[in-house]
């Protein structure tokens, strides 16, 4: 087989068979096949796209690049993904909630790039907190807790992690196949039972409108589905930030009030929705508003909390230590109106600016910064009023922070209606 | 300036503005950008395309990357360039017959890959011919004689050499954009004034059909007319090999047989028709018939023979040295009939399966074998008449091509008529 002969097939929108597919990603994962042919075929499958059957064997062949995590126990496996958005930190509530449930959740995750965060990088945020774990620590820990939050290890998906890199770099990162390809590879490479998808659109996430969150949810639950697990997606807003925290040390603060019973409502909705799903999927609950109150007692009893203090303790993290977070500045309203739109962008942009993300793969992060919100889209603001705070010791760059807040929130006079957090999504 | 966000620019159908297509170029030939982002650049021009002035701003940017050959003294300069076919070796004799007409012709030519064949590896069959002079060395000849035909030197064009490298491997070659660049760029940087163009269409050269030479021809006309070099263009016929011989020594000595008044006739009609065209443009003749009139009497007299003698001889070459010619075996035509259709790309095979062309670069050619045709399209045969002798000294070889030639050739009872040769191509 020639590389160049499957590149043209794909440029020529002829279908690639699944062992062209195996070969390209074989040997690219092998180093056989070069960086240049493969970033030619990402652009090539990024204009053409792919049908289902490539897309189910372009996650085959990135899943065989690795070897899975092997399934220990009888307890049913679940994990979430989401496709990320700013202040999303459902993941840190969601393990240890469905591990009181008496379910495995071998949560591997990622990093921030981009203006959403990571959820590895905000645990980081608790002092010692491991999140290179081995494949037996993952194991053990999964047997003794029921939960794990842990980076990839070297022998998951390789494939994807060379691929991620060069996509990056060739303007090939958002399309359809590809992302479907590198999200499902990792998540079917846990061994799961089942999962629960958070796709998320607005000007918060990567994709813009609910049309184009569709599209992927669809895409990622056929091949999961097609994989067998057992797969549903909720649909959420990402029009303005999820809870009221934005940043990493904050993040996890306010993950905790959750875990507490408290913090902000909309964090705890999501949270239990996507949770619910997977009670649903695995037989926990036959009813959605069973499961739903059942999570929420979790949460208020402290049982999540307490499970969540084993993990972090578990993975040498002290929950305890100080959690510096900066100096608060808060950024007033100009003048009484509604909020009519929040752009996540610019807000993502501002943190990054005080250093809180990352604009290149590496780079160290202060976990102290962050942006604090006391208004959501809607609300009635009189004039001077605080929207939010910026919280950041740097002085200059709190000032570079408020001038992208600043562009950020729209005022005007009309009324504006909250947007709705999520939406159930079910393919035919 | 971002490289992945240019790449993005092409992939959204975004123009690409003259300094982003620079930016690539210059970063490209100077290793500051990797292949693997040009190749997706590559692939997204491929498919999206690229309108005139892009197309012109990318052929400078290649000029860019070298030098251009210096103009001496104030003899007008011309060249023709050919998008390649079998059996054409209308180079080997253009370019002393020009300079008997006191022109000066730079022809830096490349080898052949794929199934047409090159220029260099063709005049190499004559023992000692040299084909890496240097810049001085070209100067020095075109001064003194008037033509001269060797490989690119290093400074000329070198992002070209580089680009075509990698497109040859990730399947970006067949683009217009990319092609006329590339052509363009290489022919504008010797400094002509005036180019014709064969661009050919047909089984046997690589544009199938004549609208895709049409667009192809229009493309490279204007930007040569943008770049201050009068040009004009041919389409031609390629849906059979250009006169009676296919290969290296085999198709020199039709050249030789051409300089000296005689040879196949549609050697001599499409050679007198491409350098009557630089007559013209050059206004060393006002009318179309009297300068293929002169251009046929400088073949007769002799004149182009001796100039061609003088060229071989200025670049060491051996003309009256044994060119070995292969064992010839003749191929039958099976029934009689009509020959209907000749598969270029077949014979092409044909010629590579003996050893006489490249599949990849740099592989050494056997300069004897080749295919001497009796018939063309529209011949009528008999039963056993031979319609082609296979030249080569290995039977196994040879056995392997007679099965090529044999699915090459299309025969019916249909009478059929022979396809017209040229058609002059004029742009709006």
């Amino acid at each position: 087989m020639i590389p160049a002969v499957v590149i043209a097939n794909k440029r020529d929108r002829r279908p690639l068979s699944s062992d062209e597919i195996k070969f390209m990603i074989d040997g690219y994962s092998c180093g056989r096949i070069p960086d240049y042919q493969m970033s030619a075929l990402a652009m090539a499958i990024y204009l053409n796209g792919m049908s289902d059957r490539e897309i189910s064997d372009l996650t085959d062949s990135m899943i065989a690049s690795g070897s899975k995590l092997v399934k220990v126990g009888d307890k049913p496996r679940v994990d979430k993904h989401s496709t990320g958005g700013l202040g999303d930190k459902t993941s840190l509530i969601l393990a240890p909630l469905l591990a009181c449930c008496d379910l495995h959740v071998p949560m591997i995750s990622g990093r921030g790039l981009g203006i959403t965060g990571g959820t590895l990088d905000k645990l980081e945020a608790i002092e010692g907190f491991r999140t290179n774990l081995t494949e037996s620590e993952i194991h053990r820990q999964l047997d003794s807790l029921g939960c794990v939050i842990t980076g990839a290890t070297e022998s998951l998906v390789p494939a994807d992690k060379k691929l991620y890199g060069l996509r990056d770099v060739t303007a090939t990162v958002p399309s359809i196949p590809l992302i479907t390809a590198s999200i499902m590879s990792k998540k079917i490479a846990e061994s799961l039972d089942a999962l629960v998808l958070d796709v998320k659109f607005g000007s918060g996430a990567f994709l813009a409108t609910e049309e184009l969150a569709e599209e992927l949810a669809a895409s990622l639950m056929r091949v999961g589905k097609d994989a067998g697990v057992l797969t549903t997606a909720l649909i959420t807003d990402m029009t303005q930030p999820l809870g009221g925290m934005v940043g990493n040390a904050c993040e996890v603060n306010e993950s905790i009030a959750i875990l507490q019973g408290g913090g902000p409502s909309d964090v705890r909705e999501l949270t239990i929705e996507l949770a619910a799903r997977l009670l649903l999927s695995t037989k926990r609950e036959a009813q959605l508003d069973d499961a739903r109150s059942r999570l929420g007692k979790l949460l208020d009893s402290g049982s999540a909390m307490d499970r969540f203090e084993r993990m972090v303790h578990a993975q040498s993290g002290s929950i305890r230590a100080v959690r510096p977070i900066g100096q608060s500045r808060p950024f007033l309203a100009k003048y009484a109106g509604y909020i009519q739109a929040i752009d996540g962008q610019l807000l993502g942009q501002a943190v990054i600016a005080m250093g809180g993300g990352r604009m290149v793969t590496g780079q160290a992060i202060d976990f102290s910064v962050g942006l604090k919100m006391h208004c959501k889209i809607g609300h009635c603001l009189t004039e001077e009023q605080p929207i939010l705070d910026i919280q950041c010791d740097d002085e200059n760059k709190s000032q570079i922070a408020m001038q992208l807040v600043e562009r950020a929130i729209t005022i005007s006079d009309e009324p504006q209606k909250r947007p709705s957090l999520w939406r159930n999504f079910v393919t035919k």
